[in-house]
Protein backbone atom coordinates (compact mmCIF):
# COMPACT_ATOMS: atom_id res chain seq x y z
CA UNK A 1 0.00 0.00 0.00
CA UNK A 2 1.85 3.04 -0.70
CA UNK A 3 2.10 5.73 1.79
CA UNK A 4 -0.33 8.73 2.19
CA UNK A 5 0.00 12.40 1.95
CA UNK A 6 -1.77 13.14 5.13
CA UNK A 7 -2.67 16.47 7.43
CA UNK A 8 -2.81 16.18 11.29
CA UNK A 9 -3.81 18.34 13.77
CA UNK A 10 -4.41 21.22 11.96
CA UNK A 11 -6.28 23.56 14.00
CA UNK A 12 -8.67 25.89 12.30
CA UNK A 13 -10.87 28.73 13.73
CA UNK A 14 -14.68 28.87 13.88
CA UNK A 15 -15.13 30.85 11.68
CA UNK A 16 -12.43 29.17 8.79
CA UNK A 17 -8.98 30.46 10.25
CA UNK A 18 -5.43 28.27 10.64
CA UNK A 19 -3.93 31.29 11.45
CA UNK A 20 -4.16 34.63 12.79
CA UNK A 21 -3.02 37.71 10.85
CA UNK A 22 0.52 39.00 11.33
CA UNK A 23 2.69 36.19 12.03
CA UNK A 24 6.23 37.71 13.29
CA UNK A 25 8.97 36.49 15.56
CA UNK A 26 6.66 36.95 18.41
CA UNK A 27 3.10 35.59 17.20
CA UNK A 28 4.84 32.59 15.01
CA UNK A 29 0.54 31.60 14.57
CA UNK A 30 -0.20 35.13 14.38
CA UNK A 31 -1.66 37.50 16.70
CA UNK A 32 -4.23 35.31 18.64
CA UNK A 33 -3.49 32.18 16.75
CA UNK A 34 -2.64 30.68 19.63
CA UNK A 35 -6.33 30.38 21.04
CA UNK A 36 -6.81 27.96 18.15
CA UNK A 37 -3.92 25.40 19.89
CA UNK A 38 -5.91 25.18 23.25
CA UNK A 39 -6.70 21.89 22.78
CA UNK A 40 -3.36 20.08 22.17
CA UNK A 41 -1.29 22.37 24.64
CA UNK A 42 -2.27 20.03 27.77
CA UNK A 43 -2.62 16.97 25.99
CA UNK A 44 -0.09 14.31 27.66
CA UNK A 45 1.83 14.24 24.63
CA UNK A 46 2.55 17.96 24.30
CA UNK A 47 3.46 18.39 27.85
CA UNK A 48 5.93 15.86 27.07
CA UNK A 49 6.64 17.50 24.13
CA UNK A 50 7.55 20.65 24.96
CA UNK A 51 7.88 20.84 28.40
CA UNK A 52 9.57 17.49 29.25
CA UNK A 53 7.20 17.21 31.85
CA UNK A 54 5.14 13.77 33.15
CA UNK A 55 0.99 14.20 32.89
CA UNK A 56 -1.51 16.26 30.80
CA UNK A 57 -4.47 15.28 29.80
CA UNK A 58 -5.75 12.11 28.48
CA UNK A 59 -8.80 11.36 26.23
CA UNK A 60 -9.57 12.53 22.52
CA UNK A 61 -7.73 15.50 22.60
CA UNK A 62 -4.46 13.81 23.25
CA UNK A 63 -5.44 10.66 21.24
CA UNK A 64 -5.63 12.82 18.44
CA UNK A 65 -2.40 14.71 19.51
CA UNK A 66 -0.51 11.36 19.37
CA UNK A 67 -1.89 9.60 16.19
CA UNK A 68 -0.53 12.89 14.60
CA UNK A 69 2.89 11.53 14.34
CA UNK A 70 1.93 7.92 14.21
CA UNK A 71 3.45 5.97 11.20
CA UNK A 72 4.75 9.84 9.62
CA UNK A 73 8.19 8.96 7.43
CA UNK A 74 8.23 12.39 6.21
CA UNK A 75 6.95 15.69 6.68
CA UNK A 76 6.25 19.16 4.21
CA UNK A 77 6.26 22.34 5.29
CA UNK A 78 5.54 25.86 4.28
CA UNK A 79 8.32 28.22 3.92
CA UNK A 80 6.09 30.47 6.30
CA UNK A 81 5.60 27.80 8.86
CA UNK A 82 9.53 26.94 9.10
CA UNK A 83 10.14 30.85 10.00
CA UNK A 84 9.45 34.28 10.00
CA UNK A 85 12.15 35.18 7.46
CA UNK A 86 10.37 36.42 4.32
CA UNK A 87 12.80 36.83 0.70
CA UNK A 88 15.87 35.30 0.06
CA UNK A 89 17.80 33.76 3.25
CA UNK A 90 19.82 36.95 4.55
CA UNK A 91 22.09 33.84 6.59
CA UNK A 92 21.86 30.59 7.71
CA UNK A 93 21.02 31.59 11.24
CA UNK A 94 17.57 30.84 11.16
CA UNK A 95 17.00 26.93 11.34
CA UNK A 96 13.31 26.93 12.41
CA UNK A 97 10.87 27.66 15.67
CA UNK A 98 11.82 24.52 17.63
CA UNK A 99 15.15 24.71 18.92
CA UNK A 100 18.01 22.07 18.42
CA UNK A 101 16.48 19.02 18.56
CA UNK A 102 12.76 19.65 16.67
CA UNK A 103 10.04 17.31 17.28
CA UNK A 104 10.07 15.77 13.41
CA UNK A 105 12.79 13.26 13.94
CA UNK A 106 12.61 12.77 9.77
CA UNK A 107 13.31 14.38 7.05
CA UNK A 108 11.47 17.58 6.32
CA UNK A 109 10.99 19.33 3.10
CA UNK A 110 10.32 22.94 3.21
CA UNK A 111 9.09 24.90 0.58
CA UNK A 112 10.57 28.39 -0.67
CA UNK A 113 11.41 29.90 -3.76
CA UNK A 114 15.23 30.69 -2.18
CA UNK A 115 17.74 27.93 -2.22
CA UNK A 116 19.36 26.69 0.62
CA UNK A 117 21.51 23.91 1.56
CA UNK A 118 20.32 21.16 3.82
CA UNK A 119 20.75 21.45 8.11
CA UNK A 120 20.98 18.65 9.91
CA UNK A 121 19.67 18.91 13.15
CA UNK A 122 19.59 17.09 16.44
CA UNK A 123 17.55 13.33 16.93
CA UNK A 124 17.39 13.30 12.98
CA UNK A 125 15.54 15.71 11.86
CA UNK A 126 16.92 17.37 8.55
CA UNK A 127 15.34 20.49 6.50
CA UNK A 128 15.44 20.24 2.98
CA UNK A 129 14.53 23.28 0.96
CA UNK A 130 12.70 22.66 -1.97
CA UNK A 131 12.43 25.57 -4.52
CA UNK A 132 10.61 23.18 -7.65
CA UNK A 133 7.18 23.07 -6.31
CA UNK A 134 4.55 21.41 -4.66
CA UNK A 135 5.19 17.81 -6.45
CA UNK A 136 8.57 17.97 -6.57
CA UNK A 137 7.99 18.07 -2.67
CA UNK A 138 5.92 15.33 -2.37
CA UNK A 139 8.26 13.13 -4.67
CA UNK A 140 11.28 13.51 -2.73
CA UNK A 141 8.98 12.87 0.71
CA UNK A 142 7.71 9.78 -1.02
CA UNK A 143 11.30 8.67 -0.98
CA UNK A 144 12.11 9.10 1.64
CA UNK A 145 9.28 8.23 3.72
CA UNK A 146 9.00 4.88 2.21
CA UNK A 147 6.09 2.66 3.37
CA UNK A 148 4.96 5.17 6.02
CA UNK A 149 3.08 8.31 5.97
CA UNK A 150 3.59 11.82 4.89
CA UNK A 151 2.13 14.78 7.04
CA UNK A 152 1.80 18.24 5.45
CA UNK A 153 2.24 20.39 8.16
CA UNK A 154 1.06 23.66 6.79
CA UNK A 155 0.54 26.43 7.01
CA UNK A 156 -2.97 27.46 5.05
CA UNK A 157 -1.26 28.20 1.81
CA UNK A 158 0.42 25.40 1.33
CA UNK A 159 -2.41 22.84 2.37
CA UNK A 160 -5.10 24.37 -0.16
CA UNK A 161 -2.31 24.20 -3.02
CA UNK A 162 -2.22 20.09 -2.02
CA UNK A 163 -6.25 20.37 -1.99
CA UNK A 164 -6.29 22.02 -5.06
CA UNK A 165 -4.36 19.35 -6.49
CA UNK A 166 -6.53 16.55 -5.08
CA UNK A 167 -3.13 15.41 -3.58
CA UNK A 168 -3.78 15.37 0.36
CA UNK A 169 -5.46 11.81 0.97
CA UNK A 170 -6.72 12.54 4.62
CA UNK A 171 -7.16 15.91 6.76
CA UNK A 172 -7.51 16.08 10.15
CA UNK A 173 -8.66 19.15 11.32
CA UNK A 174 -9.37 20.34 14.91
CA UNK A 175 -12.12 22.98 15.09
CA UNK A 176 -11.61 25.23 17.65
CA UNK A 177 -14.39 27.57 19.39
CA UNK A 178 -13.03 30.33 18.81
CA UNK A 179 -12.60 33.20 16.01
CA UNK A 180 -10.28 34.93 14.54
CA UNK A 181 -12.04 36.98 11.95
CA UNK A 182 -8.87 37.54 9.71
CA UNK A 183 -5.79 35.82 8.59
CA UNK A 184 -5.42 33.01 6.33
CA UNK A 185 -9.23 31.47 5.56
CA UNK A 186 -8.55 27.78 4.90
CA UNK A 187 -11.78 26.97 3.26
CA UNK A 188 -12.88 30.66 1.00
CA UNK A 189 -12.98 29.32 -2.24
CA UNK A 190 -11.96 26.33 -2.05
CA UNK A 191 -15.19 23.45 -2.28
CA UNK A 192 -13.75 20.36 -1.06
CA UNK A 193 -16.82 18.61 -1.70
CA UNK A 194 -16.58 18.70 -5.37
CA UNK A 195 -12.81 17.82 -4.80
CA UNK A 196 -13.40 14.42 -3.64
CA UNK A 197 -13.71 15.44 0.25
CA UNK A 198 -16.22 14.23 2.88
CA UNK A 199 -16.36 14.20 6.85
CA UNK A 200 -16.10 10.43 7.70
CA UNK A 201 -15.35 10.97 11.37
CA UNK A 202 -15.94 13.82 14.22
CA UNK A 203 -15.13 13.47 17.80
CA UNK A 204 -16.23 16.72 19.84
CA UNK A 205 -14.54 17.50 23.11
CA UNK A 206 -14.58 20.87 25.02
CA UNK A 207 -11.96 22.57 23.72
CA UNK A 208 -11.95 21.51 19.76
CA UNK A 209 -14.34 19.71 17.53
CA UNK A 210 -12.32 17.14 15.55
CA UNK A 211 -13.13 16.39 11.91
CA UNK A 212 -11.52 13.87 10.08
CA UNK A 213 -12.05 14.66 5.83
CA UNK A 214 -10.87 11.68 3.59
CA UNK A 215 -11.10 11.89 -0.43
CA UNK A 216 -12.40 9.15 -2.24
CA UNK A 217 -10.08 7.78 -4.32
CA UNK B 1 -34.42 45.92 29.59
CA UNK B 2 -34.68 46.45 26.06
CA UNK B 3 -35.73 43.30 23.51
CA UNK B 4 -32.43 41.53 21.85
CA UNK B 5 -31.95 40.92 17.94
CA UNK B 6 -30.83 37.16 18.39
CA UNK B 7 -29.99 34.86 15.92
CA UNK B 8 -30.67 31.40 16.84
CA UNK B 9 -30.58 27.40 16.09
CA UNK B 10 -28.58 28.90 12.89
CA UNK B 11 -26.94 25.94 11.01
CA UNK B 12 -23.85 26.32 9.35
CA UNK B 13 -21.22 23.53 7.59
CA UNK B 14 -18.01 22.89 8.93
CA UNK B 15 -16.33 25.11 5.80
CA UNK B 16 -18.71 28.33 6.64
CA UNK B 17 -21.82 27.81 4.54
CA UNK B 18 -25.46 28.68 5.95
CA UNK B 19 -27.26 27.24 3.07
CA UNK B 20 -25.98 24.82 0.18
CA UNK B 21 -26.10 26.13 -3.75
CA UNK B 22 -29.04 26.59 -5.98
CA UNK B 23 -31.97 27.54 -3.97
CA UNK B 24 -35.43 26.25 -5.29
CA UNK B 25 -38.53 25.33 -4.82
CA UNK B 26 -37.67 21.71 -4.73
CA UNK B 27 -34.18 22.66 -2.39
CA UNK B 28 -35.25 25.22 0.21
CA UNK B 29 -32.07 24.88 1.90
CA UNK B 30 -30.10 24.56 -1.33
CA UNK B 31 -28.40 21.59 -2.49
CA UNK B 32 -27.49 19.37 0.43
CA UNK B 33 -28.27 21.99 2.28
CA UNK B 34 -30.47 19.60 4.84
CA UNK B 35 -27.58 18.00 5.92
CA UNK B 36 -27.08 20.99 8.01
CA UNK B 37 -29.59 20.47 9.95
CA UNK B 38 -29.50 16.84 11.07
CA UNK B 39 -29.18 18.25 14.65
CA UNK B 40 -32.76 19.59 14.86
CA UNK B 41 -35.12 17.10 12.83
CA UNK B 42 -34.81 14.24 15.25
CA UNK B 43 -35.51 16.93 18.15
CA UNK B 44 -38.65 16.21 20.36
CA UNK B 45 -39.97 20.25 19.67
CA UNK B 46 -38.94 19.67 16.12
CA UNK B 47 -41.35 16.18 15.57
CA UNK B 48 -43.58 18.04 17.31
CA UNK B 49 -43.88 21.47 15.32
CA UNK B 50 -43.22 19.43 12.06
CA UNK B 51 -45.21 16.38 12.05
CA UNK B 52 -47.16 16.72 15.25
CA UNK B 53 -45.39 13.44 16.97
CA UNK B 54 -44.72 12.88 20.33
CA UNK B 55 -41.10 11.68 21.18
CA UNK B 56 -38.14 12.72 19.82
CA UNK B 57 -34.46 12.89 21.26
CA UNK B 58 -33.90 15.23 24.00
CA UNK B 59 -30.98 16.82 25.33
CA UNK B 60 -28.70 19.92 24.60
CA UNK B 61 -29.89 19.39 20.42
CA UNK B 62 -33.58 19.71 21.96
CA UNK B 63 -32.63 22.55 24.62
CA UNK B 64 -31.08 24.86 21.90
CA UNK B 65 -33.94 24.34 19.49
CA UNK B 66 -36.63 25.08 22.27
CA UNK B 67 -34.51 27.96 23.56
CA UNK B 68 -34.88 29.11 19.76
CA UNK B 69 -38.24 29.86 20.51
CA UNK B 70 -38.84 30.91 23.98
CA UNK B 71 -39.91 35.17 24.72
CA UNK B 72 -39.70 35.67 21.18
CA UNK B 73 -42.07 38.57 19.87
CA UNK B 74 -40.97 39.47 16.51
CA UNK B 75 -39.25 37.31 13.61
CA UNK B 76 -36.73 39.00 10.44
CA UNK B 77 -36.32 37.26 7.58
CA UNK B 78 -34.59 37.97 4.30
CA UNK B 79 -36.68 37.15 1.35
CA UNK B 80 -35.09 34.26 0.03
CA UNK B 81 -35.73 32.74 3.40
CA UNK B 82 -39.51 33.38 2.66
CA UNK B 83 -39.74 31.26 -0.34
CA UNK B 84 -38.08 30.57 -3.92
CA UNK B 85 -39.72 33.89 -5.89
CA UNK B 86 -37.46 36.69 -7.13
CA UNK B 87 -37.80 40.01 -8.28
CA UNK B 88 -41.34 41.49 -8.44
CA UNK B 89 -44.26 39.78 -6.65
CA UNK B 90 -46.35 37.61 -10.01
CA UNK B 91 -49.49 37.26 -7.68
CA UNK B 92 -50.13 36.82 -4.24
CA UNK B 93 -50.29 32.91 -4.39
CA UNK B 94 -46.93 32.20 -2.27
CA UNK B 95 -47.50 32.49 1.47
CA UNK B 96 -44.39 31.18 2.80
CA UNK B 97 -42.80 27.55 2.58
CA UNK B 98 -44.72 26.95 5.87
CA UNK B 99 -48.48 26.01 4.80
CA UNK B 100 -51.36 28.22 6.74
CA UNK B 101 -50.21 27.78 10.00
CA UNK B 102 -46.71 29.18 9.96
CA UNK B 103 -44.49 28.40 12.82
CA UNK B 104 -44.47 31.93 14.25
CA UNK B 105 -46.95 32.85 15.76
CA UNK B 106 -46.30 36.32 15.74
CA UNK B 107 -45.65 39.60 13.43
CA UNK B 108 -42.51 38.32 10.83
CA UNK B 109 -41.49 41.16 8.56
CA UNK B 110 -39.93 40.26 5.61
CA UNK B 111 -37.60 41.97 4.08
CA UNK B 112 -37.64 43.02 -0.17
CA UNK B 113 -37.53 45.37 -2.67
CA UNK B 114 -40.78 44.87 -3.44
CA UNK B 115 -43.74 46.18 -2.18
CA UNK B 116 -46.82 43.61 -1.17
CA UNK B 117 -49.91 43.84 1.01
CA UNK B 118 -49.56 42.05 4.51
CA UNK B 119 -50.78 38.43 5.12
CA UNK B 120 -52.35 36.81 8.25
CA UNK B 121 -51.81 33.30 8.68
CA UNK B 122 -53.47 30.93 10.64
CA UNK B 123 -52.27 30.67 14.44
CA UNK B 124 -51.31 34.84 14.69
CA UNK B 125 -48.58 34.66 12.15
CA UNK B 126 -48.96 37.86 9.97
CA UNK B 127 -45.95 38.31 7.35
CA UNK B 128 -45.28 42.22 6.22
CA UNK B 129 -43.06 42.97 3.40
CA UNK B 130 -40.68 45.96 4.64
CA UNK B 131 -38.20 47.70 1.39
CA UNK B 132 -37.24 50.68 3.45
CA UNK B 133 -34.24 48.76 4.89
CA UNK B 134 -32.81 46.43 7.83
CA UNK B 135 -32.98 49.60 10.55
CA UNK B 136 -36.69 49.78 9.19
CA UNK B 137 -37.94 46.60 9.90
CA UNK B 138 -35.78 45.99 13.13
CA UNK B 139 -37.45 49.37 14.45
CA UNK B 140 -41.08 47.64 12.98
CA UNK B 141 -40.14 44.54 14.69
CA UNK B 142 -39.24 46.42 18.13
CA UNK B 143 -42.49 47.97 18.32
CA UNK B 144 -44.50 44.62 17.65
CA UNK B 145 -42.01 42.80 20.12
CA UNK B 146 -42.22 45.02 23.06
CA UNK B 147 -40.40 43.74 25.65
CA UNK B 148 -39.90 40.43 24.12
CA UNK B 149 -36.59 39.14 21.85
CA UNK B 150 -36.55 39.28 17.68
CA UNK B 151 -35.23 36.48 16.15
CA UNK B 152 -33.75 36.95 12.65
CA UNK B 153 -34.74 34.03 10.64
CA UNK B 154 -31.58 34.13 8.28
CA UNK B 155 -30.23 33.30 5.74
CA UNK B 156 -27.19 34.11 5.71
CA UNK B 157 -27.14 37.85 3.16
CA UNK B 158 -29.68 39.35 5.99
CA UNK B 159 -27.62 38.13 9.04
CA UNK B 160 -24.47 39.41 6.98
CA UNK B 161 -26.45 42.65 6.83
CA UNK B 162 -27.40 43.10 10.54
CA UNK B 163 -23.91 41.46 11.54
CA UNK B 164 -22.20 44.57 9.30
CA UNK B 165 -24.55 47.07 11.23
CA UNK B 166 -23.29 45.78 14.46
CA UNK B 167 -27.12 45.04 15.17
CA UNK B 168 -27.02 41.23 16.27
CA UNK B 169 -26.91 41.14 19.99
CA UNK B 170 -26.54 37.18 20.27
CA UNK B 171 -26.10 34.73 17.49
CA UNK B 172 -26.44 31.00 18.16
CA UNK B 173 -24.56 28.96 15.52
CA UNK B 174 -24.79 24.94 14.99
CA UNK B 175 -21.81 23.92 13.43
CA UNK B 176 -22.41 20.52 11.58
CA UNK B 177 -19.87 17.89 11.15
CA UNK B 178 -20.44 18.49 7.23
CA UNK B 179 -19.07 20.37 4.06
CA UNK B 180 -20.91 22.07 1.21
CA UNK B 181 -18.15 23.59 -0.79
CA UNK B 182 -20.14 26.52 -1.79
CA UNK B 183 -23.08 28.31 -1.43
CA UNK B 184 -23.32 31.73 0.81
CA UNK B 185 -21.04 31.58 3.39
CA UNK B 186 -21.32 33.32 6.82
CA UNK B 187 -17.81 34.37 7.71
CA UNK B 188 -16.47 35.21 4.43
CA UNK B 189 -15.00 38.41 4.49
CA UNK B 190 -16.50 39.70 8.12
CA UNK B 191 -14.19 40.04 11.09
CA UNK B 192 -16.55 39.06 14.19
CA UNK B 193 -14.00 39.85 16.69
CA UNK B 194 -13.44 43.49 15.02
CA UNK B 195 -17.18 43.73 15.30
CA UNK B 196 -16.90 42.93 18.58
CA UNK B 197 -18.31 39.48 18.68
CA UNK B 198 -16.67 36.67 20.75
CA UNK B 199 -17.61 32.81 21.68
CA UNK B 200 -19.22 33.18 25.27
CA UNK B 201 -21.01 29.26 25.17
CA UNK B 202 -19.61 26.18 23.22
CA UNK B 203 -21.60 22.70 23.54
CA UNK B 204 -20.64 19.77 21.32
CA UNK B 205 -23.40 17.08 20.70
CA UNK B 206 -23.08 13.86 18.20
CA UNK B 207 -24.30 16.03 15.51
CA UNK B 208 -23.31 19.93 15.65
CA UNK B 209 -21.32 22.34 17.96
CA UNK B 210 -23.21 24.98 19.18
CA UNK B 211 -21.63 27.83 19.81
CA UNK B 212 -23.14 31.44 20.97
CA UNK B 213 -21.25 34.29 20.01
CA UNK B 214 -22.22 37.95 22.19
CA UNK B 215 -21.79 41.08 20.86
CA UNK B 216 -19.86 43.60 23.59
CA UNK B 217 -21.71 46.71 24.41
Amino acid sequence: MPSNLVVRCFSVSADGYGAGPGQDIDNPMGVDGMTLHEWVLPTRIFQKMLFNKEGGTTGPDNDFAVHGFENIGAWILGRNMFGPVRGAWPDENWKGWWGDEPPYHCDVFVLTHHPRAPIEMKGGTVFHFVTDGIEAALQRARQSAGSKDIRLGGGVATIRQYLHARLVDELHLAMAPSLLGSGESLFANIDLPRLGYKVTQNVATAKATHLVLTRDS
